[in-house]
């Protein structure tokens, strides 16, 4: 029995996802084009959106990174300027990889237990006409917290910027409708809440933006236009791709289904996420965010202040006893996350909290933690 | 039962390999670090070199063609110049990655049948001393022709050119030494000679020559430097690794060892390859390289001159009957491809030319090949 991952990612999928993989498929197998083809339908379909609107998907492989890599070095020139709004480290890592790609960058720095604000971005857009897109984190893994990619899309709609957004560890898991949210570009990755192994990013994006991108990128492997043409022209790769990962998340998505598409995932989800704060509450933990600014895909504890604790030794032991956690990555505070997403349940929300009251147990931590815990 | 694939991959795997993916562990778990620190190793081991000679190993996500991009856009700089020694599409591909990031690159074309010229090459190395980097490929998988990759390493040391080289559909399979042969960048990829499934590509390289490449990356992903340093680190990938693929690749390198490792490999696909060509010739088909250039990796076929004779019709035929073969990709003849490579053994071999023999009578093409047969 593997352990049980309550992490961001690559998460505990299903055993027919994994079972999908148990097959070697050639990589210009009429079967397996038709399944790339279905993938990159059932995606749009997912986003609320279709080709008859006007968008597209394109299946980029690498990890998520390497799907905002190829997005953001690949459609925007060198005359152009981008607007990051960053509140977390992923809002970083973009602004990292326009930094290597020499793009001219603004950079809007919030506190990581802030949601951006929406004032001060309308104001930067009003008067930095200079500005051509803005890309911005959905779920700030960082902490967890859900940005207000809607209201940040109605801007950039209003001032005529192509909107980016980071829906890595979000899409599948809350409804995000990228025409209504004006959104240009949005990339996840197959190993996120659709439930798929590791393994592939993936873009939905609006094809006028698409094609204005052609011989745009700098790079080869990830140059977005290319990766779309190449689909297009024969429904193929342009190099070698995963196969096996992508017939996981062939299963992936008909599983997503299964449990009722995007809203019912959330719902599981939910009531992971409601089970573990009420829980962990229970035995003294406190969140780094505010309720509202939380979403239901990972949280942040704070560790507690007790002399007896110590992460490393927490998260080994709770390892030992089969359940991986994540450490924190916050630049101002103590804190480490558990994750709601993969396929997890209640039943294994509730085996990790008797894991977690009894690893206090046995560090001596639990007598006293609900006295002292942080305010 | 899966079809079996005669292509220069993805491959067959063995239902083991596949096996090995039906588990989820977490990318920063100890298992999983140790994996990976196993498969570093013993990716060196088997280029017959070792970290206290000086060469490291890199896994760099996404297929072959990243390896290559991350090698060509990290290690050069803006004032080198790349020789490119070009006799088929994957010489070509390293060109276009050299277009792409704006290198400065001498092209040395051959004819795709021929091995490239050792002398026009010293002349060229001799007569141009802003070379700085030369790229070759080992088994232009175009053809199958097998570069003479020793000679011009010979030539690399001798001029202190830093030499790359892409042994994609070699390496594991044809016996290299790294050291001996002067590579600095050798680059492989998992799905090929290992027998793993597609999703990453490794780099052997020169440690001093790696360590020449900090801060030179043009992409973020891409950065071979950066990525070694992560996996130094703390033994994880920077972003994201496809920990299915890696559990894979573990299982197939255990498996290369069982086999008898690279020796007892080629063994296999040498016999592969005799029993196929024998085969086909006895059906009446002819190879487009001369024998000796032949490598035992993958084999052109001409297309018969039989007017019943349709390259489509004929894939169609086979794959309808389980076996797939590769279409051609060369600029000046007509071409098929069939691969030895993979979990395929003498008797898929004669159930594959038996095939082919049915499929020739279906298309009324045998009675008359062997006379016909171009010269």
């Amino acid at each position: 029995m593997d352990k049980l991952l309550f992490t961001p990612g690559p998460l505990t999928t299903s055993l027919t996802v994994k079972e999908a993989m148990l097959r070697d498929l050639g990589s210009r197998d009429f079967e397996f084009i038709e399944i790339i083809n279905y993938i990159r339908n059932d995606l749009l379909r997912l986003a609320k959106v279709s080709r008859q609107d006007g968008y597209e998907s394109v299946i980029i492989q690498g990890s998520g990174t390497f799907g905002i890599e190829s997005v953001i070095s690949s459609v925007i020139s060198k005359s152009d300027n981008l607007l990051i709004i960053i509140n977390g480290a992923y809002g970083e890592r973009i602004s990292k990889i326009a930094e290597v790609h020499m793009i001219r960058q603004t950079r809007m720095v919030f506190a990581e237990n802030e949601w951006p604000d929406l004032s001060k971005i309308e104001e930067v857009l009003q008067s930095n006409p200079l500005i051509t897109h803005v890309a911005v984190v959905h779920c700030e893994t960082t902490t967890g917290i859900v940005n207000p990619i809607e209201a940040i899309g109605i801007l950039c709609q209003f001032y005529r910027k192509t909107y980016i957004v980071d829906a890595m560890s979000s899409f599948g898991a809350i409804p995000i409708n990228v025409k209504e949210s004006f959104i240009d570009f949005l990339i996840s990755s197959s190993n996120k809440c659709i439930e798929g192994v590791p393994g592939f990013s993936f873009v939905i994006t609006n094809k006028e933006k698409l094609m204005e991108a052609e011989g745009k990128a700098r790079s080869l492997v990830l140059d977005l236009y290319a990766q779309w043409k190449g689909l297009e022209f024969d429904g193929q790769f342009r190099f070698t791709p995963p196969t096996h990962v992508i017939l996981a998340f062939d299963q992936a998505l008909k599983e997503l289904e299964i449990e009722g598409g995007i809203d019912g995932r959330a719902h599981r989800y939910k009531e992971n996420y409601q089970k573990l704060i009420a829980g962990m509450r229970s035995l003294g933990f406190q969140e780094y965010l505010e309720p509202e600014k939380q979403g239901y895909i990972i949280t942040s504890f704070l560790y507690p202040q007790h002399p007896n604790f110590s992460f490393k030794a927490f998260y080994k032991k709770l390892n030992d006893k089969g359940y991986v956690i994540y450490p924190g990555k916050l630049s101002h505070a103590d804190c480490f996350r558990i994750g709601n997403i993969g396929k997890i349940y209640g039943d294994d929300i509730d085996l990790l909290l008797d894991a977690i009251k009894e690893v206090l147990q046995e560090m001596e931590v639990l007598e006293n933690i609900q006295k002292i815990a942080v305010s």
